[in-house]
């Protein structure tokens, strides 16, 4: 099998060593807007070559993992180059986007909307890591608009991946997504801005941090390549969900405020349930 | 040596392991408000021997690790029991309340008020981890007022749990952990609301939770009887730091709706500082 990965970061080098893991067969091709990351790539051993888009054409599966606001463009276009049998998919974390953009595409049919829900807060080829695909939910939306052959085989490969797939429209997927995954980023990032910010005049505040505030900051370290193209795709959504949030985190401060400790002690225990919720969706 | 723990949850039933693995001849007697906890914490082996109150008057070394609400009155409650050389220090995430509640105390000398940046989101004597106070700051407030022999006494036990101590005042350091400690917890309970309430609308939004909202939730786990306590006592503090968390939040907002892609780009791009400082730090 011929495998070939358009974009060498975190989520196109890790699939390559998941694929190879699975596949020690499949000949891995890729290519990156970054001829460094290209270099890297190949030094890391996560792909065999590194070929020209042009060349993609010859590949059996195409992964598009490239910011959300490219793939847009650069989708349409492989599809043009494609044969009948390429199985093309990607894994941007909006999808409504990306499926308008291919919507009347004579090809429609070999691409497979997907988003796997992995990653890290690292970026770049470096930050590729084994078994990152493994055992994750992947969303596919729309998967009516693809040929069942072509379904088939994207499948098979998740299924190698010990994926769960979970199915779902386009728009819901960008509206759940706005919540679960975009709007815990924007509370990281604003986290780590307003502490930040605070420590320009409070010396050292650092020294305190410990794993709480770790944990919390995390996903504040992803990269902003990725981030900025995710939260202009998908600022419908993921305004209301800062609305939300925002109504939130003031409805508390008043309660905080007028020293409600009822309430504020209801509050918290109500939102305790996320641990059950989480260990419910775990197993 | 006698030590006394006045609670038994997640931080009296961790400081009892850590303790006894440094100190393995010293005997362990404890309280808590809670009869099924105290049996609890004999079953699991954290402490040799439940005791009352007044008992503590004959304890070497005496650890109130009780929501910070209780500590104010209980405090100097022991105080007034104990001996001239018994060291008290507590380990709540507020100290100005706790220093104030015994500014005038006649055994103020004996008690040093510590916070160790330790703890996790579980709560209770089944939380407790053995390494749970090993290598972690510990901030210490007002340190003058407390003895030279009791504060040395203290320094060895923290030395000897390889703590790295930081000297700091009572409203510094509450200004300090409003930010880099309970804001953290704020941003995380209101991120648990905010999804949960969504859920109630949209089925099966957590089949899309991926490892990103569950890191930065985390803190949302933890305990309502621990922390409505420390949210109202630090109120002064806390709503500032909501404020300019909400500021942060409401201008990131009006950054997505007007496409500004620059601007959302440079406010990401400064924000992964972040990973530089925690790398500096953690080393």
């Amino acid at each position: 099998m011929k495998i070939g990965i358009i974009g060498l970061g975190l989520m196109g080098g890790s699939f390559a060593l998941d694929i190879k893991s699975v596949y020690p067969k499949s000949r891995i091709f890729g290519s990156d807007i970054s001829k460094i990351n290209e270099e890297r790539a190949i030094e890391l051993g996560l792909i065999d070559k590194v070929i020209d888009l042009i060349e993609f054409n010859q590949m059996d599966l195409i992964l598009v993992s490239i910011p959300v606001d490219k793939s847009i463009y650069v989708i349409p276009k492989i599809l043009d180059i494609i044969n009948k049998r390429t199985l093309v998919f990607d894994v941007g974390s909006t999808k409504d986007a990306i499926c308008k953009s291919i919507k009347n595409h004579p090809r429609r049919g070999n691409f497979l909307a997907s988003h796997p829900m992995a990653g890290t807060e690292f970026s770049g080829p470096d930050a590729a890591e084994r078994g990152l695909y493994f055992n994750k939910t992947n969303i596919i939306c729309e998967v009516d608009k693809t040929n069942l052959e072509i379904r088939d085989k994207a499948l098979e490969i998740f299924r190698s991946l010990n994926m769960k797939v979970i199915y779902m429209d386009a728009k819901p997927h960008d509206i759940h997504v706005a919540y679960v995954s975009h709007l815990s980023h924007i509370s990281s990032f604003m986290l780590g801005k307003t502490v930040i910010e605070k420590e320009k005049n409070e010396k050292n505040i650092f020294d305190l941090a410990g794993s709480g505030f770790e944990s919390t900051v995390r996903l504040a370290k992803s990269s902003p390549q990725t981030w900025t193209p995710i939260f202009l795709q998908n600022k419908k959504n993921i305004v209301l969900a800062i609305e939300e949030y925002v109504l939130n985190l003031k409805s508390l401060k008043k309660i905080i405020e007028e020293n409600d400790e009822a309430n504020l002690s209801n509050v918290l225990n109500n939102t305790n349930r996320i641990k059950e919720i989480l260990e419910k969706y775990n197993t």
